[in-house]
């Protein structure tokens, strides 16, 4: 598939970018394309030498390209970033569609509430008493916005996202489908008889500028005072953002993983796919942590951490290289043992059987 | 508790079958039951001899079960396929209720939509613009499909459903509640400022006949081409599939597994729960992922892994048992070391302490 | 941030606990907030001597503390359950606001549906036909109640949240935005030719009363008799519970959780975040499992296990202390076997290349 546009000639395309072309600047670009599966008209991009075969053989007409690349038969485009360029173009040549703006005649918006003309609410939209959506704003169908719920300018809320009370949006904030903010945070004491109680959560969540949030993800309300999304955070689907946690700027959350309380993510952190974090956990600036990691304590700044329990790096991939060996290993030892005439070699407990926590 | 539909001869079920009754042919059944929970006027199923002491005691009036169970006092349906005989069976017996067709009054149907007039949309369903529904395909309250999404005939989808814009679904889909399907790829390129800049994705999501996908998962558009879910694939709750992806015909992915962006699965593979995958990995036809496992790298057709990082079957539950003995295997090596005079069994480093990945 | 109401005296809140005051009675007691964010006019907690330097720092006019703990210049209410009764004092003090009672005029009620007067239904909210909603219940915008459906009183059911029919909910019952009860269980059987065949699932899902479910989680309903979710129980956000599966009294499910089919768990049982069960199994009463653990067989009464396969915590702990030592360990037993002349220390197989099941 090739996402089409109209057509737009290669020089304009540079020009846009601040780039030169190499070949015919009048050539007529119509859509964009990844280089396998690019058709004639198309425009591709190339990210390094190692595509050099793929470029021999796509059917683009048109390559973004690096310096150390030969773009073959395609007229071209050279960038020190290709892959940024190309996302460049591809938004202006492959614009999402925009809906109208102004309220969907079935929209329900509180008298109270402060919708600005130029927002969008789709149909089925509930905008509550009290809050407030900025300029150009999009909300899809069936977005539901709480009481006292703020929302910024240029924001895009796709179809069932839900914005609990009080919840705090900024500007150029995206919603993929189905996110949550501000459900009840998790957390219960047992009363005098042993029932467990509600701990009431009054905080809130707030979100920054130019965060991105997926699709089903939930980021919970704070207990007192505030879950907060920093500036230019990014989370993935189905995403886990417990009560009183704090994501830093530029921080990136991949699918599936999931903060426990009170956790605190430093800027520019990255959390692989389904990594886990127990709470009140402080994980420092532009750290990494590997995918399906579990964090049971700190991670210091920069530091890179893997496995469940996360260690550093090297550390985790010496022991899964020494596991792998292990069975192996246990042998050689009764082999010594026999050699030393120690314990001859017995089959000791080890074993694997009953019911776990016996 | 028993699901009840109008009663039945045994002799019409079994005819419908293709089976012969043993017992009473004018038997009158009324529900389908469990055997432990069944009551009489019941049907009910036996998987294999090893039930034969609950077929002693159940209540059930009518069996359907393999040659070698004795049916005690119950009438019975031979059959060599008792559970898929008996799926049937209930399919018959107890029916989904189905809505009627057309749309409800408050369903909002673009004026360049194409919906069938034997579809039924329910209350708040919105339909945008150039979509098209199928013949007697259901879209229960409060779908949301974008523009330009094309849906098949015969397809159930559930209330809360999301379709992004340019989605395609086959025929005989079924759409759990709250899954959302054409969500943006998680995909971003840091700028020459640092900036994290969003990678624009105009691919598209597909969805091929006979496919389920369960509640409140999420599958990702593509970056520029598709993602494809093919034949008869059955995706579970709360499933990540990333931008790119490609599930083969018939494969499963199991409750809360993952897929990062890229991968591709082959025909029948079956991922159990909680499977990670690492992006731009193939795995083969007919491979088995165990519960928990995570994938680096590719696996084999027909190959059996397990584990995080994953490893063939027979490795993994050798490296788990020999796990088990490691702490009883350092004491002998020190008593080892210490017979040999080497080292003096000295309690080395291996400690646990401070952040990880100082 | 403070969740602020209207001011209280302090003796007022001190009798409604059944506690004394200790400092000024008439003191106004305006907000409730954590120690550390507290403003005057605030009431805030203490939970043990461990704060006691942030009891010197508060800006709280008034604490709710132990009896070893040192006010300051607080006043203060002297509590042996601190965390229970300031929860009880946030409840009475930042109250959630309630939407008035009866249907939004563009809620959709079936003909023969039966909603109390007195319970609550949002813009949108769908419930159909056989369906019943009990006093003082409040069903927020969008929420799809299918045929069938019983829902008891004082319940709170959030935005977006799917019943699916024949689900029976019990009273004072919590469930968080987008959660969807009911939908269709994860089963299939190959057929005569070896295309998958959906297991239709004809049971239900049984909430039991003062039972809180958690953003966006998922919960089946059963093949043919009942998915139980038991009195008291507490699930979390994206938690993900099979079809035939029964939640003990009390039982809490941390976030991410996941339950294969028809596990049982014990009353009092505690999930940590990210846990993992295989089907069919039994989870003790009081047991309590690790995060990120995976179970593979049943747990006993009041068993710790941890790990993923779960073991029990003792053995887990000194598993994952022994494994960070074992790279050391490997190089030891290669010196030993040097010195007695076996095998020269050779490097053996334990590499980790090549395809994975290969």
């Amino acid at each position: 598939m090739t996402a089409t546009a109209l057509p737009v000639e290669l020089a304009d395309i540079a020009a846009a970018l601040g780039r030169k072309v190499e070949g015919d600047p009048h050539l007529l670009v119509s859509g964009v394309a990844a280089l396998e599966s690019a058709r004639p008209g198309d425009i591709a991009f190339v990210r390094s030498p190692s595509y050099s075969s793929l470029v021999q053989r796509t059917r683009a007409s048109a390559l973004i390209l690096p310096d150390d690349v030969d773009p073959g038969a395609c007229s071209a485009i050279r960038s020190p970033h290709p892959a940024l360029d190309f996302a460049r173009v591809v938004e202006r040549l492959a614009p999402p569609s925009r809906p109208l703006p102004g309220p969907d005649p079935s929209a329900h918006v509180a008298a109270d509430a402060r919708v600005d003309a130029s927002a969008s609410l789709g149909a089925g939209v509930v905008v509550q008493s009290g809050s407030r959506v900025g300029a150009r704003s999009i909300l899809h169908p069936h977005v539901v916005v709480y009481p006292d719920v703020h929302i910024g300018q240029d924001c895009v809320i796709h179809a069932g996202v839900v914005l609990r009370e009080g919840t705090r949006i900024g500007d150029r904030v995206v919603l993929q489908p189905g996110c949550v903010l501000g459900g009840d945070g998790f957390g219960y004491i047992a009363d005098e008889v042993g029932e467990l109680r509600r701990v009431p959560h009054v905080g809130r969540v707030i979100v920054e500028d130019d965060v991105e949030i997926g699709a089903n993800a939930t980021v919970d309300r704070a207990t007192l005072d505030e879950t907060r999304i920093r500036r230019g955070a990014k989370i993935d689907n189905l995403v886990q953002i417990a009560h009183n946690c704090e994501l830093g700027e530029n921080a990136i959350v991949v699918a599936q993983s999931g903060l426990s309380g009170s956790t605190k993510v430093g800027r520019g952190a990255v959390l692989m796919a389904r990594t886990g974090s127990a709470g009140h956990l402080a994980i420092g600036d532009g750290a990494f942590v590997g995918a399906r990691s579990g964090l049971h304590r700190d991670v210091a700044p920069g530091a890179r951490v893997f496995g469940s329990p996360a260690w550093p790096e090297r550390r985790w991939h010496k022991a899964m290289a020494a596991l792998s060996r292990l069975p192996d290993a246990l042998r050689r030892l009764r082999a010594v043992e026999r050699e030393l005439g120690l314990r001859g070699g017995s089959r000791d407990q080890g074993d694997d059987g009953g019911p776990a926590g016996e």
